[in-house]
């Protein structure tokens, strides 16, 4: 079953309206929460006066920042650790008195109904003291006269670097050196379901039903913020409509949580708007880099160095994790002996930056990619023939981060099918001298990805399956589907290792912290890695108890069993089937046993993928547009589970590199840090309309490392396609930008600035 | 935990409304299905117009028993059997055209309301061709022209028959011969929620939603009604309203799941009614006994003799097994060297009987109980004399049904409490010789009960622990909570042997057959001793893995570990929380692995509950009413968990009892058998008006075979009050009964017959 595309298993569900989200599971007696965000961007509150929205009939329930638990708890969905050191940083309170950034949540409402929990946020009256309000990270992280967070007095929130060979000494010895600075802007998931929850009390217990990639993650959040036992709290996962990242942060369910204690756990809703999701939920970090390299004669590179700025907004969530990471990038894709990196990540008066597709490698690989192009160029070297120049060769095992390692390296083969796709050679010539108002180019960037957060972070994966009367499976995992087809491959894992026909697996697609198993959930392009892993081992488990049984029921000499497509073979032949065996578990009067395998494994390995991206552009100079004439991506994911649906994963990505390469950017007040365009109205996504046609393709090697030879493919293919298009207006007009997206306003500039028009 | 009286776990749920019954959980858009009944008793369908119906705007299908899956299916909440001749009866269709009893299923509707639906239903038109209707089983027995069911010409569904030594030699040695014939009413069960369930279909399987006490055999026997692989079902129980057995057959839910199936898997909820659950689900068997009894000059039993013949009804249900329990129960009671049982289940066209609570041993015990007195007046003996002098004296074992053994007898003592509290000598001296219209008298009766079906059928049973992060502890079970407190005792047992506080078990009380562990449900008093001794393994496993780990935490020499209320003991030195040891299992970078442990166990023994009733009562003649002045049960049920909870137990079973003695019977027309009183306004249940104090009393000696020293009590407080208070009344008055309920009409008749009025 491993390697065919089948349909996905909840294809029937989605495609007519039947797959049950949170909204359609949320009682119809449900109340309704609404949360007060603050209109200033940097400030305390001195007075909220809250009668009015009380005595509005129908209001339930008014709370602000003065009711709610006054210790701090970590919103990232990341596992936890029993370490300190490890451990998230706590900043957030459910509510808060101190504003920290336009829109921060100062009181919630809970009311019969949406209107009047909408009136009655309008009748609640704050008065606030101000402070200036800090947007760029560069200059907050000077300080300010109060602290966005009292315990760090110069607004850092964390720092980090490293230091392979000498830099300096490197810089000296090279033939050229190349200095450029990039940045990259806030960007936002647009999952289409925003976050939304609902929460109620059982059995002296919180029960909390939300769209979250993180079920059991969030359970344990919403343990700490209202400081009681986990196991007080229960978190049911239903079909979710995207994540991105978004939704692997605890966002609303600790407030919705701690709502639905003060009204006698009834149930209460909390729905959030697109706008509060732009604003109140998580962002991409801006990320500025500053990056030096210097090459050899031959192009051999000799040194580099980044330095990365990344404005984290007003609270850790992830934190530093994601500039960490592209830190990490900067050493796992090009061969060279000495290498610097330095990383701040700084709060400022801006909404939070989180986990989101690719988690920090977007943005360092538009960094890097782009000054790749830009020292090619500088050596007047074909900025593909300089990437195979530098890249790392064959098996590589990272320094810092043991055991991560790639035993397989596709990214040869990747460039090769790249490169011929688009006719590279061709057509770098052929574009070389042009002239007029509108011209073409190619481009092309590459990327490397880890399969997982280990060993960085714990890698735990639980799985059970339970053998039916009539020889079908269910299986149980704690692993999320999010849209990215994961019960169907983690359903096609099971038949394979089972040797059954995959409608044979029913799985459960509902998590239930209560029950099914515990796994940390979807992000980090884990899933089929480290839940694949369990599912393996859990099946593998079924298997042997399957044949152990078998073995007591078929008489005579022993010999060698096998299960085949719900029959057992006995050295080959059909001796029982699967059914026989399976009712003889359930109702034999000597001997039943109802056959059941559980298993839960922690994973300590990881693999990098690879992949890269070549377009072509024709550039508008006067009009200021790209129109992408034809894009690749390629990936080298290891053995693809289901090749349909990792054309899939590559499409959406490429559609989301596309946006952040051309046109997608919150943008912020400057006064007020306030969104200025948090509307899908005003955000410029890739609609159906500005797509061009996608070329995917793959490099299969399998990786000895994954449980079926897979690694990393949920996010990488958001990589590489911004650094490629960027790469292939300097092909086109010889410009390089330094920031994207590549808005017509950002490109008239350039060209402008560049005497073109 | 175990024997503390602890509030129930659903105590706070319930009173408060908050727990969620079927109906609370249907979603809003469920299509509504109502039921068309036969408006004869006896026949065939010649024609069936469903035009106007379907044309009935709002109406979304029709369909008739043309349309359903022409193969036949059981319905009993019985374990299935892999062997043939264990099966049970198949013999009824999704809808009929062959009319069997008053109100038989013929087609059914599925409408957007519940108006619709109810319009729609007088819009069929049907043509029958009509038979004569039997209502008699010993006039069914002789046969029919046209057999109810084609392969029982003489429409008895099963006959059974045992012999011990030599009856008819017993017989004539005997001092005295005793003669009696008696017989039980219909009786519904009444249970406070009718049936309902609602049904959707979700990747190709179906989902039934439905308030039973067997979700899993709803699962098999859905799937054999549809002829489709069991796997394909799923069924999710939720809080139950009672069921008393009614809910151990499976009633509409084949219908229901079959519905959703033609309207495109979108969800179809059918909720009867009240009369409908009279007429239409089952009812307990009325059976007609006759015994026989030969006893020495001192009063020993010498020979017994039961002729049973069972009334079925229309479909064979639970069938023959009902009144085989009776002929069982002849033997386990009262020592004879001579027994003889002979049984007849007989079809009729009347509503169909089922599981009720106690399985045909209210039926025989009002039967031989009564039997007892008449015996002991035959031959002026003190019934209680009579009886202490017959009954089987220590270890009991049965001869038939191996393993059925009690090697705890409690009966001698529960005897001498209930014989204490009712001033027993006293009192059958003090009213042996009265004159007036009013009279007292007191009597009793006593039983045995098996606690399970094993040998008869099969045992087994699954229960899942998770260890959570805060040390508290998920307890997942396939049994039933039906009313009974069943998931505040497992939670005990739970916390009993794990050494913790039952706070921290958390139970899971909705049964859902993809995920909770397989167990076939709530019936044969069988949960705490079966399920029971699931959970106790179980719990064992999980104390093994958890000190297990602990062992791998703990440094230096192996020392005893053990647990205690939520900390690891070392040589009984606390030395490491189970919250610590629980954040290690899930959070170690070295060594994680979620803790969890399942187990399936089959279980190979059965042990026999005793108890009896003891009553005073006051006999108005003329008015023919009977006053209860004091009544006591008292139980030998072994250990008990919970004692307040098995006190509640035995109330509701009392009252069930005496409205069984006194005022309960489903009258039929008997012309058509259509139920005359099917209503809660004319079916006279005990209300809290009827009710006196009801006293309880237990003897708790713990049985070696029950997981904590219990054994059944769930149905047994249901038998004795019947016959003790028509015992009474023959105290009071010296007029024998010979049919229950004692209703004024009963009385008055007798006391005219014996010349007293």
């Amino acid at each position: 079953m491993i390697g065919k595309s089948i349909p996905r298993v909840d294809a029937y569900e989605k495609v007519t309206g039947r797959a049950k989200f949170t909204d359609d599971m949320a009682p119809s007696n449900c109340l309704i929460a609404k949360v007060y965000h603050a209109t200033i961007g940097n400030g305390i509150v001195k007075s909220i006066d809250t009668t009015e929205a009380e005595a509005l009939p129908g209001v339930v329930k008014v709370v602000t920042f003065k009711d709610v638990p006054d210790h701090c708890y970590p919103t990232p969905g990341h596992p936890w650790s029993v370490e300190l050191a490890h451990q998230d940083v706590a900043d957030r309170n459910i509510l808060t008195g101190r504003v920290r950034y336009y829109g921060d949540d100062i009181a919630a409402v809970v009311a019969e109904d949406e209107v009047i929990a909408s009136r009655a946020l309008k009748l609640i009256k704050v008065e606030y003291e101000e402070y200036p309000v800090e947007i760029h990270p560069r200059k907050s992280m000077c300080g300010s006269q109060h602290p966005i967070h009292l315990d760090k007095k110069d607004n850092v929130l964390a720092r980090s670097n490293y230091f392979i060979g000498n830099v300096e000494q490197g810089l000296k010895d090279s033939h050229t050196v190349v200095k450029r600075s990039f940045k990259t802007p806030i960007v936002q998931h647009c999952h289409i379901e925003n976050p939304i929850s609902y929460a109620y009390m059982e059995k002296g217990r919180i029960v909390i039903v939300t769209s979250t990639q993180i079920p059991h993650i969030v359970r344990r959040v919403v343990g700490q913020a209202l400081g009681i036992p986990w196991g007080k709290v229960r978190v049911i996962k239903p079909y979710i409509g995207g994540g991105f990242g978004n939704k692997q942060d605890v966002l609303y369910e600790p407030l919705n949580a701690f709502l639905t204690t003060l009204v006698g756990g009834r149930p209460v809703k909390l729905d959030i708007s697109r706008e509060e999701t732009f604003c109140n939920t998580r962002t991409r970090h801006s990320i500025e880099y500053d990056l030096t390299a210097g090459v050899d004669a031959e192009g051999h590179l000799l040194a580099k160095e980044m330095f990365a700025v990344s404005n984290q907004g007003a609270y850790a969530s992830h934190g530093h994790a994601i500039a960490a990471n592209g830190l990490t990038a900067w050493r796992l894709q090009y061969a060279c002996p000495n290498i610097k990196g330095e990383a701040y990540t700084v709060y400022t008066n801006t909404p939070v930056a989180g986990a989101m597709r690719a988690y920090g490698i977007p943005q360092a690989a538009f960094a890097i990619e782009c000054f790749m192009d830009d020292i090619a160029k500088e050596i007047h070297m074909d900025p593909l023939e300089f990437r195979k120049k530098n890249l790392i060769q064959g098996y590589y095992e990272d320094a810092y981060l043991k055991p991560i390692a790639a035993n397989t390296n596709g990214i040869f083969e990747c460039l090769k099918k790249g490169a011929q796709h688009i006719h590279w050679e061709e057509k770098r010539k052929k574009y070389a001298e042009q002239t007029g108002d509108v011209r073409r180019g190619v481009g092309m960037s590459l990327f490397s990805y880890k399969t997982g957060v280990w060993p960085i972070s714990l890698e735990i994966a639980g799985a059970r399956l339970v053998l039916n009367q009539d020889g079908s499976m269910q299986l149980s995992i704690g692993a999320t589907e999010i849209g990215q087809g994961a019960d169907t491959v983690f359903s096609q894992m099971a038949a394979e290792t089972l040797h059954m026909d995959v409608e044979d697996i029913h799985i459960q697609t509902v998590q239930d912290t209560d029950i099914t198993p515990f796994d940390t959930g979807a992000y980090a392009s884990r899933q089929s890695f480290v839940t694949g892993t369990a599912v393996k081992k859990c099946a593998e488990l079924m298997r042997r108890k399957i044949l152990d049984y078998a073995q007591t029921l078929l008489e005579g000499e022993e010999r060698t069993l096998t299960l085949d497509h719900g029959w057992i073979l006995a050295d080959g032949q059909q001796v029982l089937s699967l059914e026989e065996l399976a009712m003889e578990s359930y109702y034999s009067l000597t001997n039943s046993s109802a056959i059941t395998a559980e298993v839960s494994t922690q994973v300590k390995k990881n693999t990098l993928a690879t992949g890269c991206c070549f377009v072509e552009v024709e550039v508008d100079l006067k009009l200021g547009k790209i129109k992408i004439l034809d894009i690749i991506n390629v990936h080298d994911s290891g053995k693809l589970l289901n090749p349909q649906l990792a054309r899939m994963q590559v499409e959406g990505g490429m559609s989301m590199g596309m946006g952040y390469g051309l046109s997608e950017q919150l943008l912020l007040d400057e006064k007020t840090g306030r969104p200025l365009n948090g509307t899908l109205l005003d955000y410029k996504m890739m609609t159906t309309m500005d797509t061009p046609d996608l070329n995917v393709d793959f490099v299969e090697l399998e990786d000895p490392m994954g449980p079926y030879g897979n690694k990393a493919l949920g996010e990488p293919p958001a990589i590489p396609a911004a650094p490629a298009i960027r790469n292939a207006v300097l092909h086109a007009t010889g410009v390089a930008f330094y920031e994207n997206p590549l808005t017509p306003q950002r490109l008239i500039a350039g060209f402008k600035e560049a005497g073109l028009i």
